[in-house]
């Protein structure tokens, strides 16, 4: 008989300590296989510190390979589980072929997703701190937006610049304010122009409290200290849209800013959602055991699973989705899978956290260890110490202690490393009354309408009416700019809340020019869209 | 009298040494701006070595604030220069408003552009190694191709994506086959299922020896040295066209690889070429004084500038374009407009070079210093002293040198961060025979035919007969698989050199959804291409 296969889906904190403990208990009597989409491991609570530019984005990862010995590693996209076949299907190589492995034990680790469907404008105007990706790309906006800053005339676009928004006061909001905060005042002698009380930062928290996993006390330090370098913290409040350049929020005020990180909101990752179990809180069901409900030998753990802590059906408990509950439940998985192999019985998951640690910028932290409470800079050296030793592998460690003590002596780099984007349509949301274009600007891309409506004006020189077309859903503009390259004429406002797609300027023009039937469209209705005595001016959009 | 304003365009060696030399020279009796559309400086030799990730990104770049205190940092993209009226125009922040600002003496370091054009293919397959993006990608790209190879049971695939082709035998093609030979060899333990002996490294260089610009005994040491390593060095040799898995010389063989990177090939920058003054091998024409032939108070210098260093019109000798010529020459321009401003005399540029070097890796470098040639670890040695020297900056310096010795020390990182592709439409360039699709894949694009011609072949299962379909300029597929999401039914077979353009699944169907004209083109043309008999099969792309 062959060895048993137990293939982990997922590499963050609960597939890749799943991986670990499995080899650690089998050794060589399993063939474990881990699959995901990155080769590395996120340190997922160091993510702050590379959006701030303490420590360098690859000091906040660890290759899976290097980190899980034994273990065989496969870089692709999970799209499907068959439980009949005991079959794991993925799309691999950069020509995403299907391809499928066949399981004896599988492990979902494959936790949620952003979902920042609770207001609108946010998932089109909002950026998170989820992956490296989302910290790195961070980083870049804040630099872009400072350099913006400091050279423009115009007073109100250096102040809508100049106001970071944090929605979210958990750990990761409030680690991210607080970081941004510091390296704002480290890098603001590179901008000569901007003075320091030009600089607003703000946090929204939805609930009474800051850190609601803490100790009420340690919650309102935390507030205290954030308060005291001048960030403006929101307890009760919550956002209800935002746009590229205000933030509105439910007290009927909005805060005119070009900056919102979204550290709140998740949803089950689309394979989650592919299972076809029935799911509780957009989580996979497990029993005490983290069996998943209704499948033969699939594990589910992490934040992707709802796991229990008790058997009271009257007040249920769940495991907190933080990387200490997913680093325990790894163990106990594995353990489990183990005793399941070699026909032993099975253990319930339980764990009493030790501790809990914040860090809120500035030399400052937040500590509950072994029951005993702490702040200031003691609890943020133990913050500090604590991760150093947690980070995987003697490299790393090494590596990020000497770029901390670096940070102490040296000054804060400003490099904004090209602002790549991931996708050339992109969707942009407009509040009533915003303007989204005014003459002689250059357009960006190629806007359809989603949903809402807007009013295009452009003067006309021969009469004193203007020249006023109105656009729904469906409705296009940007085409004629964008394929003479001149500058618009008239000015665009959003008569209602909209939604608009676009397509970039820069994509349209090749598509136009390689699709023969969108050209052909495009010249055709250019006719009946612009008014007949406009006809011969340049440009119209 | 208000002081003079000195513009600067560019903040690569001739840009920003411009900017610090004029700064010394005049203090505060002139304004003096850098425009650049990056707000760092990147410090160009250091490249191969991000790519192999021996330092990492943001080690080998500077802010161009931090290295130039005293001169006014803008990043903005120039579009245009006005002659007449001294002014350069120029498009600022997220929104790309046009902007301009008057300069008394205006210099262009604008550099030159990578131009691909000269072989067919290399546009679309070659990856470039001229900017920090490029070295990251190409570390991504290298990375990727590792973990492809180490789990594909595909024979062919394998080896063609374990083979590395650099095109070029100067400074840049040497040191990055050199890096990318290395990294690979020290990140193989990691990949179980690759043996040495399957990597395949290729140099192509088109002259007949290595590094032209240093004596012949030195570019041949070079090469015995690389051979020595198992690199393929084929002098002599060219290549004529490139396709994603195949690269094509013009002895009439090809090598199959996934992973080309050319090192040469170079053109005007745009902005060059919108001067509307004459060009000579692509280069503003300057006087010995450095002044643009043509222009008004305009300097240009660096890789941008043809700049003669003698009066000889029967065999004129031009200065390389080399990071040290650069520098040289930004000295001499600073002085003359100094020179200029206060009435002085001009005098002409002349250098004469001390010495070149070059890093092999694995240890190993050439060198000639002050007419001493040296080769093996010495001139290794050298080289990286120099570099470190000449690195702008105590916080950079430290932090390269010791990632140069934790180099020797520690594993080196395999972390492959999210390959994020900036363009949503990509072209490709299939050879004659090529097969682009197979049945049971997925499509990853929606395809337009722009040259060429394709064949579409689906089996027919009611008879023998395929249903055959031929593909021309204007010709697109995918539409149907992208929108239903399925696999491809049938083979598609390049019948001539062929370039097609591609959008991107996922702006497809965002474009599809958004855009009705689209869709109802796409939905009226459906019934004309597919054959009845085909309609109810699942898919026929």
């Amino acid at each position: 008989m062959s060895s048993p296969r137990v293939v982990i889906v997922g590499g963050g904190f609960a597939g890749a300590f799943t991986a670990k403990y499995l080899r650690k208990y089998l050794r060589d009597s399993a063939e474990i296989e881990l699959i995901n989409a990155e080769n590395y491991f996120v340190f997922q609570p160091l993510l702050p510190e590379v959006a701030a530019g303490t420590i360098s984005a690859p000091d906040a990862v660890t290759p899976l390979r290097y980190m899980l010995p034994g273990v065989k590693f496969r870089m692709a996209e999970v799209t499907r589980i068959d439980d009949e076949s005991h079959a794991v299907h993925f799309l691999q190589g950069s020509r995403r072929t299907p391809q499928s492995i066949h399981y004896d034990h599988l492990v979902l680790a494959i936790g949620q997703k952003t979902n920042l469907n609770f207001a609108p404008g946010l998932a089109e105007h909002s950026a998170c701190m989820r992956n490296l990706a989302d910290a790195h790309q961070l980083r870049n906006m804040i630099i872009r937006r400072l350099e913006h800053a400091d050279v423009t005339e115009d007073v109100a676009l250096k102040q809508c610049l100049l106001t970071f928004v944090v929605a979210g006061g958990g750990f990761s909001g409030v680690e991210t304010i607080g970081e941004i905060a510091e390296m704002i005042v480290r890098t603001l002698k590179f901008y000569p122009n901007i003075a320091a009380d030009e600089i607003r930062s703000v946090l929204i928290q939805r609930g009474a409290r800051l850190l609601p996993e803490l100790p009420a006390r340690l919650g309102e330090y935390a507030e205290r200290m954030l308060q005291k370098r001048g960030i403006d913290v929101r307890c009760n409040r919550s956002i209800v849209s935002a746009t590229a350049s205000n933030v509105y929020l439910d007290d009927g005020t909005s805060i005119p800013s070009c900056l919102l990180v979204t550290t709140v909101g998740n949803g089950p990752a689309e394979l989650t959602r592919q299972l076809g179990i029935g799911l509780e809180h957009g989580k996979i069901k497990v029993d005490r055991y983290l069996r998943a409900a209704g499948m033969a030998n699939v594990w589910a753990l992490g934040d992707a699973a709802l796991v229990p802590m008790n058997d009271d059906l009257e007040s249920p408990a769940y495991a907190p989705p933080t990387a200490q509950f997913a680093v325990r439940e790894a163990k106990r998985v594995a353990r489990n899978i183990a005793s399941t192999i070699t026909d032993r019985p099975l253990t319930e998951f339980s764990f009493k956290p030790r501790g809990s640690l914040a860090s809120i910028g500035n030399y400052k932290g937040v500590a509950e260890v072994l029951g005993i409470r702490m702040s200031g800079l003691i609890a943020w050296m133990m913050w500090r110490f604590l991760y150093i030793g947690m980070l995987p592998g003697f490299a790393t460690r090494l590596r990020v202690a000497l770029n901390w003590a670096f940070d102490y002596i040296l000054p804060r780099s400003i490099v904004q490393i090209a602002n790549r984007n991931d996708s050339a349509t992109q969707y942009r949301y407009f509040a009533k009354g915003d303007v989204i274009s005014s003459p002689g600007q250059l357009v960006d891309g190629f806007y359809t309408v989603i949903s809402g409506c807007l009013e295009s004006r452009i003067p006309d020189q021969g009469s004193d009416e203007d020249f006023v077309r109105m656009l729904g859903p469906g409705d296009h503009w940007g085409e004629r700019s964008l394929t003479e390259g001149s500058t618009t004429f008239g000015t665009l406002i959003a008569t209602e809340d909209s939604r608009v797609m676009i397509l970039r300027g820069h994509d349209f023009r090749n598509l136009r020019e390689a699709f023969p039937a969108l050209n052909a469209y495009l010249n055709s209705i250019s006719d009946k869209i612009y008014a007949p005595d406009l006809r011969n001016s340049k440009d119209q959009d």
